[in-house]
């Protein structure tokens, strides 16, 4: 119990080593390149070099799970075989691209394994777990509450062999960069259709068709993300052959539901990783720096609140394992409840570690000297992404209401 | 993963069912026997009747571990086979009586078991083990901070062929109970030892020795425990033979460093059992109340505390269980982290779950009609038992710093 | 600005000196009489004679606002002036009955100051105002949420010259106490009128009248609040003569609301007289105890904690005071955003405030020993009393979102 | 009382007009200036004009105490006075500059109003006072923790007629902006002295000056706060006259101690307007967004959390305009206890107020889009800027601690 498989250690010794001898020795030079570059959104060519160094590793899309392990070039990785290496990389925000293995391209690589048909197949997923471009995922609009995916407004409508789509759209992760070449995008497509779940679609628009424009770049307290971007599209009469429907018209929100588990999964994890990475450079601050006499790692409130860190962290860590062993057995359905309660209580309780970990650094804590102003950013940023915690948290209480009140 | 053993699992089946038949359904008449009691530190008939139940069904000293099964009748229980149990038990609180479960006595016996002569064995443990008598641990003192146990003040001196014992103590558990009859009591025997780890001694103390006084029974937010109590007690010139000594004399702190690990982590297992309980409480009635023309269950507010208590009660469980596994591979040294952040993190925790509950219930959240408010003062006086928050939160802390500082 | 009138100030300056002299020194005897009296609920013979002596030094009846000055021996005292009266009074939890200035029989008086007939004055106020018997005021019901007063269910029928009364109510503070003799009873008179606001009448019932039965003392957190209690009370066909009814038949909306908006900022300034004696014991506390090799006071932690219980308190306190400039000036209507943030905001923080006092004190702190327990059973209380906290943020959320949203 | 004065309405009426006209239609144009432009420390010319309206309409150098009120064209506003129109100014967190009333201009000038020559006065506070130039006020160090002033370690050692300058120094506020033309730089010139208070001087370091480079600008949370920046600072062999020292060698520190108190409550002031603003775009927000069938507004938990930041900012001012009310008074010595108390409470409390608005607009309040995030950082930064609140609440609490513990 609470032993990790042996497959498992086995990757996590490999990637340990990985990230020892190529990432954290680079950090400080992928940084400098952002600092310098003229065009955040090109791809930066240390990334590609590290790629090439992690295939030949073996550490490549680790995150194919063992049901779609033939598109992979090892067994299949469970969610908890995946969790610890999802926190390894999770230190280095930058790093899963490094393995194939950063949102939204693994989602969006899952929904191809799944739903994808041979031709869409061979065009986009081959390239992307080749690691030679990118995607988008497009379902969040600015206009309405896209958690919930009735919501989308984005439409597709069908005129003779084509799908035409109109809409807007933002927060598309990738969207900006370069390397990125294709969009899923979910729209509505028979919005009149009784069954609410049933009036979406999903369909394939290559970034290059005409009338999809790249409004802006958002940031979030201040980060844009670079070189993958968060953007605002617009798309006016966007037109794509039928044949880039996926699974089929009127499945767009049955694909949505498969999507999500996981990823929610996968951004708890790296951000348990940068925040027990904030934890240990706060225990190495707390010894190095003295204040009114003593090292910081004397004073009791120091310690209070690194002990703080630490049991949270370890909770954090343990709600996600469980989920993940959870949605091994039982599929991600079956876990809902533990996604849910992952899903809004992870990221909150990181940003406070984080938080914490920021003011034990006094004022550079916040500067881009270290990792956690980054990291505290992405932890407040995943209590929006996927919708904001209220609505998982809305429905985690209904289904915990309903468990309890009779059965 | 995350499977208890099947051992464990028919325990938990067994137990359930002793609940469901003889424990909730006795909730009221113990309830009622305390308000119209005229003594209530007396034992409680209904206990009695309970005990021998619990005895025939096999749900007897469940707390005693693997290495000291000769001491029960079952094969013993791991820390992490007898949590759940702990759990079950805790939702009642004062129902781990029934199953001779309860603390201090766990605790007192295993110190028995550990380091009893045949002597002391023959006369305190095997009436202790039958739940014949009541026993308490007498360490905490108030003028000093006796949670660092080198601080205790009471003298233990030898004058011929006795101990002479002189000092106070408070928050005795179970000292009030009339059937409680033993004391272990803690002591200094060698004030100006260098070693300040070999100062002190434990000796037994008979309730009815001369010159040992009961000065009155504590309370804790308008709780006094009965019929268990805790008591202020003084001793003056409390004479005991030499052979009541507990392992030798300057061997007290080893004692209590050895006695403490599991008896906090069973105070945190009840406490997730009376939270677990308040959740579901909180749910039945968020489904049977209206307010504003709508069942409380439907208010957005409301479905977010119950999903919060929710996830939290299931991180403090987890980090429990994986405690429980460290505590069964390591022993408590090698869990010494774990136990620290449990101790400090699941009572406050636990609190806050169980204060929330008790608002969703109104008013009557706070009155002896729910299980609530005394389970909300067994979490805040978990705060303070075994030594505050604080005090292990420097321990922890400063480990955790050396973990990652290195140095 | 931000200081207080002369005339405040004088009375601050004389009750200062009647609770150093008569109240503080006898805190200990107040415990005692409790703690070994036959009858929790009797009159308790120093409160009369403190009160005798509260009355020779001009510190009578301080609660009544200026346009009510023809009942009291002073001018009058608006909330402004009274709020640091009210905190002085409240570190004593059991001293504002010394001086006629305990809840609910300020709010009664009042009720009966501005509605009652001469004849209903002559018989009930007047010895109220003398302290000769206390009275309760009953609104709460178990089955239904009555911080809603339209939902209050007890019935209210005329039958010939009589009123009838039939329900059950709870948590009617004072009822237990001997010296109660009368009740002001909120009912519904005609719950049929489609006025939701008309349904209600308010009767005057004397505790003595046939049908009129204590059920039980109900206890919050283990507190029995003795000798004034918080009563369940069962009315089976009660009667009293018509001319018992207040204001008029269905009028009994229009007094709830005129009644509450005082006490809850009462309630708000005692609390806050709790929390600042918490925070001067914990400072005592911090300078005489050693732990560790020091003074708690130079612990890091217990001065962080210590700077927030000022801050906190301060900031508690000026919200006070703005809400009791502003009922002085606008009256409680035109307060109601401050009166519902008060109410709201202050007994969660002081709670909290007195939690840390309370930790800093060790399990001594959790003790009647102190002021201390029985103050955080009063703050957490007071989140229920008046209706839950939830309640009155509704209103107050949707006043502001109202406010900034457009007007 | 509660009541501001006419002479401040007045300028609050003035200034409102003001920002309503000038400075919220500008808000887009000043954000698409910073977005586009090659030179992100430049002047923006936006700015220029907008200082020119405000001058004319005699909103210029509000800042100015009564005591200086020789050195503006107003009587002076005392701090009472000055907090409503920082709050408005917060609205915008650019804005202060137009009124010449940002940090740390404003501080810098009233170190040279009260301790310049006047040959400095002339050469550098005459242009500060008309907006021509900026400043910065160098005392932060990386190495050190700096929040303590005796820990400065950057040399100032006398050579000849000319004070010769090694160290380095970040954090300094508009260092980076174009328009900066003079520091005042804090450093040791007695390192060897006895008294600790006398080892530090400050001297005035045109930017210009030999010797003196900016290492790069500094981040927080991904912000650079362009155009005024924050800038890491190196010193080799800086030389500058003699007379460029300010008030007399080794009086930097009481320089220091008189520098900070204002500063300090004006960043809250600012804050809560930020806060306040949030708030009501929360309110807007929650009026015009549906979700799941009905408004926010509707929805139970935001109007809680609506409800929180009215009460929290309320209490959040009131503090400040208390801490106001006794500096103007006592001066900031006497107000010692308050201002801690502001600089620990308030910042915190805004960055919570800001979180729950943010978390209200969904994912776009994380965004450019709206001035919450830029809020959240400024707010998250106060709680480092002037020292990191730990040590605050450390003064703090050693100061109520010996205020109560005896005397």
């Amino acid at each position: 119990m609470y032993q990790f498989s042996e497959h498992s250690q086995e990757f996590q010794a490999r990637l340990q080593t990985f990230m020892d001898e190529h990432i954290f020795p680079n950090e400080d030079q992928y940084a400098q390149h952002l600092h310098h570059t003229d065009n955040r959104w090109a791809p930066i060519p240390l990334m590609d070099e590290l790629k090439t160094k992690a295939r030949e590793a073996g550490l490549w899309n680790l995150f194919v799970p063992p049901g779609l392990a033939q598109f992979a070039d090892h067994d299949g990785m469970s969610n908890l075989d995946y969790a610890p290496l999802a926190e390894m990389m999770g230190r280095v925000l930058w790093s899963p691209e490094v393995f194939n293995c950063n949102a939204p391209d693994t989602g969006n690589m899952e929904v191809l394994m799944k739903y994808g048909t041979e031709a869409q197949q061979e065009q986009w997923l081959t390239p992307l777990l080749a690691g030679e471009l990118r995607s988008s995922y497009a379902m969040t609009e600015p206009q309405v509450a896209s958690s919930d995916a009735t919501n989308v407004e984005l439409r597709i409508e069908r005129d003779g062999d084509e799908w035409v789509l109109n809409g807007r759209k933002w927060f598309i992760t990738n969207a900006m960069y370069e390397r990125t070449k294709i969009f899923i995008v979910m729209g509505k497509s028979d919005p009149e259709n009784e069954n609410r779940h049933k009036q979406q679609s999903q369909v394939l628009v290559p970034k290059s068709t005409p009338g999809l424009e790249l409004i802006r770049p958002l940031t979030t307290l201040g980060y844009d993300d670079a070189p993958l971007g968060h953007a605002e599209l617009l798309f006016t009469d966007v037109r794509v052959p039928l044949e880039n429907i996926l699974l089929g018209e009127g499945r767009g929100f049955e694909i949505a539901q498969g999507r999500l588990g996981p990823g929610r999964i996968h951004h708890c994890m790296r951000l348990i990783g940068i925040a027990q990475r904030s934890l240990e450079l706060a225990c190495v601050r707390a010894e190095a720096r003295t204040t009114f006499g003593r090292a910081l790692s004397q004073h009791q409130s120091v310690r209070e609140e690194i002990s703080r860190c630490f049991s949270e962290i370890e909770m954090a860590r343990l709600l996600v394992l469980k989920t993940c062993a959870r949605m091994d057995e039982l599929g991600a359905k079956g876990a809902m409840d533990l996604i849910a309660a992952s899903k809004t209580s992870v990221p909150i309780m990181m940003q406070q570690v984080i938080d914490r970990c920021m003011q034990i650094h006094g004022a550079g804590g916040l500067t881009e000297d270290y990792c956690m102003a980054e990291g505290f950013n992405y932890a407040r940023w995943c209590r929006q992404a996927d919708g904001p915690d209220q609505v998982h948290q809305m429905a985690l209480g209904k289904m915990i209401i309903k468990r309890y009140s009779n059965g």
